[in-house]
């Protein structure tokens, strides 16, 4: 018996069954805006298992943060790749980015109920275990996730990849209720040692349970193939601390998941 | 076949197969120095495999380290808990073992040799993949292992936990063939954040390899359960920081010992 259950147990541990990541472009609401997002989950999977809001960079949703959410879909988490600029709202170059990018980094409210609205819409899916539900950010999205936590969101963690971490309103660290990691590039330009200290005080004195990572010669995005391989630009992509920030993630994912 | 190799397959799977950790302590030299290690490896293995140094705190080469040896020895490393000290010299107290560590502090050509001993002697040993080592180090220990690295050590990386981050020389940075990972308490007293950003310019300006990853809460000792619980003492254990500490050093040998 227990020979034969050892063999029916073979091909999963052998990874013969294969994902099968479903995806789906889904609408959802914040008030009267009509948000876009992208929704990624493995329907070979059965049961109940952790949610991943997935909050994209300054340029929108796109096919980089759907990428990630594919990525978490085939590890196991039900991934919402969240809109924060609302549907048909894709900017088509820096500026247009920058304008929306803007918008909401003026209204931290605004923000709030925007990835506030993703994270209603995740906890509504079936297949999620509420109790156990993360957010990750890429530049503008890290700063987008980082406001949830203020926000005291129910939610187990944030993780930042070269997000931007400045905010008007420090002392909102106090309502923090998640974990919260920081994958930063020792070189980001962007988001400056001056934002780097001040969030550290921010997340100290609120006695937030956090941790920073730094990852030498790495720049603003350096988790998107996109940004190219000129670090000089101030953004480029490092595929060192891609894959270790990655890595960092799933650790973290492994800790506040853990039942 | 095929399913008779699986079934081969499966207790090892099940971590059906014991791990042998086999200790010993042994004597080796520097110049005419004796000094006394603690060598632990898992004889259920076969092969040669990665090799790592374990360097003590200022309290010299204890129970501590030598846990930490026999854990590294479970992974499946020929771990070497070295003697910075010469055998016999092990402090009793917090006055005693300031005395040593200064003594190695204040001479750092001093420092490198005896690490360097230790190196060598680990590299003698069969079942040593020597194109993989690495050494982790505690406290004083973690600058010990960080002077190795400066010293041009061919070796694959450095790991520090609560580690002492200055050097008289910075500029010995320029020969440092390894990747270097720093692993550090948010609210260390005795590594204070002047020594980190200076640190942290050092490996800029040499253009190294290096990650630090900062733990909230933690202190200095944060992963010593003898240092106690009450960080405002300067020095605790941090069962969080351990842990996580612990699996950013299995995620950096999983790097740099990939073959």
């Amino acid at each position: 018996m227990k020979i034969l259950m050892m063999l029916f147990l073979v091909p999963f541990l052998f990874g013969m069954v294969q994902a099968e990541v479903v995806t789906r472009t889904v609408e959802y609401n914040e008030g009267s805006t009509v948000l876009e997002g992208y929704l990624a989950y493995d329907n070979a999977l059965q049961g109940k298992r952790p949610g991943v809001l997935v909050v994209h960079e300054w340029t929108g949703l796109g096919d980089y943060v759907k990428g990630r959410a594919e990525q978490l879909a085939k590890l196991g988490y039900v991934a919402f790749a969240v809109d924060i600029y609302g549907k048909g709202i894709r900017p088509k170059n820096n500026d247009e980015a920058g304008a929306q990018a803007t918008i909401y980094r003026k209204d931290r409210p605004l923000m709030r109920r925007r990835i506030t609205a993703g994270l209603d819409y995740l906890k509504k899916n079936d297949l999620v275990d509420v109790s156990r539900i993360a957010a990750i950010g890429y530049c503008f999205g890290g700063g987008v996730v980082l406001e949830l936590a203020r926000s005291g969101a129910d939610i187990a963690g944030v993780v930042t990849f070269h997000g931007s971490l400045d905010t008007p309103t420090p002392e909102d660290a106090k309502n923090i209720k998640c974990k919260v990691l920081v994958l930063h590039g020792a070189d980001d330009p962007f988001v400056t040692p001056e934002q780097v200290s001040a969030f550290e005080k921010e997340m100290r004195d609120a006695k937030v349970d956090w941790q920073l990572m730094k990852f030498s010669g790495a720049v603003h995005s350096f988790s998107n193939p996109a940004s190219g391989n000129d670090p000089s630009k101030g953004a480029a992509y490092s595929p060192s601390a891609d894959r270790r920030s990655w890595q960092a993630m799933k650790d973290f994912f492994a800790e506040i998941f853990a039942k």
